[in-house]
C-alpha cells in the first residue's frame, strides 16, 4: 500500500504548473509550494505537469528544480518526479558508475520490479544512455557479485503463481547441498534464485525451512563479514519479502550515526507509491516508534517536510 | 528480404476460412487449396484468418490442420501459421525437451531476432508453458552451453548505431587475450558476445581481424571438432552476418544423405517473411545453382510446393 496523499480534488495540470513557475520566481524559492503541490501528485499526475510545463514555459521542470533546489531535497525531490522507470534507470546507472557504485541498488532495483517494471527501466536505460542495463553491469561488476547481479538484472521472470512441488523439493535439496559445500556462488544456487519465478521460490525456500530446520538466510549467514553472502541474503529477501528488506534498509539508514540520506530517499521516493505504508507496518514492528517519528527526528528542514509528505504524514 | 508473396487482391478472411473449411471437407484433403491460401498470407492475415476460422467454426484451425496433414508436409504448415513469437516460443520449448533438446535452435532465436521480438517469444512463451524461457534454458542445458546460452536468451540487447571505439579495441584485445589462452568459455569473452549491442559487437570484431590478422571465427577453430565452439562460432555469424549462418544451416540440411527436414522447414518458415531473399542470395553465391532449385531436388509432394511457395516460387 501506498502512503501518498493526493487531495480528492486536483488542480489541473495548468494551473500546477504555474504554481510551481510561481514558487521559482521572485526573492528565493517557495519550497512549501513545491511540496505541497509534487509531494501529493502520482506519477501519471507528475508527467502531465511535467508536460504541460515544458509546453508552456519551453523549460524542463526538472532542470528548473535542480536550479532552485538543493542538496537533500534537491535530490529527493528530483528522484520523486521523474517518472519511475526513468528513475530506476537513473538510480541503475548511478550505480554502475565508480564513485556511487552499488551492487546493492541494482540488486534491488532488479529483484523488486515487476518483470514488466524491469522491461521499462531497460528500455528507459537504453533510451537515456545508449546501451543497455545489462551490459554496464555486467561490465562494471565483477566476481562473485558479477556472477549473481547479470542474470538478476537480465531474466524476464515468471510472475503466475503455479507452483511444482516436485521441483520445489528437489531445487531446496540442491540449494541445502551447494550451502552445506560453502558453494555459495555455484551456477545451481544462482540459476535458481535469478531464474525462478517469485511463486516457485516462495514454494523452494519454504520447503527448505520445513526439510532442513533453519530459513535459508539463515544457513547463508556463516560468515557474517562476507559482502557476497550479504547480498546473496538480501536478494532472498527482495524477491520473497520486500518489505521486510527495504525495512531493514530504513533503519540501517535512520539508526546510525549520521544519516545516510542516499538510501533513506532513495527508499521513500520509489516506495512512496507502492507499499510505503507495509513498510512503515514492519518499521513499526521492528522498532520502538513508528516510522515517521524516526524520519523527523534524523532530518530537518525541508527535506524532513517532503520526505514526511512523502509518507503520508505533512500535518 | 522476404521471399512471401501476398496477392494483390487478398481475399477476406471470411472467405479464407471458408475455403479452408472446405479443403478439409469430403473425401481427401485438398492440400493445394490450403497451399495457395495459407502459403500467400502474411502474418497478420493469417492471425486474422484463425481468429475468423475460431469464430465461425468454434474450432482451432491449427487442430484441424493437424488432423488433416500429416508427417514434415504437417510440420511445416503448422510452424508457419503460427504467429511468430508463438513460433518461436514452441520451437525454443522443443529445444528445451530431452528428445528434440537443441543448443543450437535455442542460440538461433536468441541471436537473430530483435529485442523487441525476442520479449515477445518471451511473453508467447509464458503465456503457453507458465514458465520462463530464461528458467527452462538455465535448467535444461549444462557447463559451457549454460554459460553462453542463458544470458544469450536473457538479454534486453540495445539497438542502436552508436559505437565506442575505444571500448571495441579494449575488448577485442581482451577476446584475443583470452582466445590466446585457450580460455573460451571465460567470462568475460562470453559477457561481450551477449551484452554488448550488435553494432558495438561488429566494431569490436572488425577491429580484432584488422589488429590481429584473422577474423575471430577463424581463430575458434583451434578445435574444429569441439560442440562448444561450434556454437560459438554459430553465435557470433548470428549476431554479425545472420543470412551467412542460415545459409550454412540450409546448406547442410539440404546437401547431406537424407535432408534434414527439420532444419530446412524451420529456416524457410521463420525466415520466409524476413529474410529468406537475402539468404537465397548467399545460398547462390556459394552453392552451384539456387536455392529453390536445391529444395526441389532433396523433397517432394505438398511439402515440396508449401517450401518454395514460402521461398517465392510456385510456378
Amino acid at each position: 500500500m501506498a502512503t501518498l496523499k493526493v487531495p480528492a480534488q486536483v488542480p489541473s495540470p495548468d494551473q500546477d504548473s504555474e504554481q510551481l513557475r510561481k514558487a521559482f520566481q521572485g526573492w528565493g524559492t517557495n519550497e512549501a509550494l513545491i511540496i505541497s503541490i509534487l509531494a501529493h501528485r502520482n506519477a501519471d499526475q507528475r508527467k502531465l505537469i511535467r508536460g504541460t510545463y515544458a509546453a508552456t514555459y519551453g523549460e524542463d521542470l526538472l532542470k528548473d528544480l535542480q536550479k532552485e533546489l538543493s542538496s537533500d531535497f534537491e535530490r529527493a525531490v528530483l528522484l520523486w518526479t521523474l517518472d519511475p522507470p526513468e528513475r530506476d534507470a537513473y538510480l541503475a546507472n548511478e550505480a554502475t558508475k565508480r564513485l556511487t557504485s552499488s551492487n546493492w541498488v541494482i540488486m534491488e532495483i532488479a529483484s523488486t520490479r515487476s518483470a514488466l517494471e524491469l522491461l521499462k527501466v531497460k528500455q528507459a536505460y537504453q533510451a537515456s544512455f545508449k546501451k543497455s542495463l545489462e551490459e554496464d553491469v555486467a561490465y562494471h561488476t565483477s566476481g562473485d557479485f558479477r556472477k549473481l547481479l547479470v542474470p538478476l538484472v537480465s531474466t524476464f521472470r515468471y510472475e503466475g503463481d503455479e507452483v511444482n512441488m516436485k521441483l520445489a523439493k528437489s531445487e531446496a535439496k540442491l540449494l541445502h547441498g551447494k550451502i552445506g559445500e560453502k558453494a555459495y556462488n555455484h551456477e545451481d544456487l544462482i540459476r535458481i534464485l535469478t531464474t525462478r519465478s517469485k511463486a516457485q521460490l516462495s514454494a523452494t525456500l519454504n520447503h527448505y525451512n520445513n526439510e532442513f530446520g533453519n530459513a535459508i538466510t539463515k544457513d547463508l549467514k556463516a560468515d557474517p563479514g562476507d559482502e557476497y553472502l550479504k547480498l546473496l541474503r538480501a536478494t532472498i529477501k527482495c524477491l520473497t519479502y520486500p518489505e521486510k528488506y527495504f525495512e531493514k534498509v530504513l533503519r540501517l539508514a535512520i539508526n546510525k550515526t549520521g544519516t545516510d540520506e542516499w538510501a533513506l530517499t532513495r527508499v521513500v521516493t520509489t516506495r512512496a507509491e507502492v507499499d510505503l505504508q507495509r513498510i512503515a507496518e514492519e518499521y513499526q514492528r521492528r522498532n520502538t516508534g513508528p516510522l515517521d517519528r524516526a524520519i523527523a527526528k534524523d532530518t530537518s528542514g525541508d527535506y524532513k517536510s517532503f520526505l514526511l509528505a512523502l509518507a503520508g504524514n505533512d500535518d
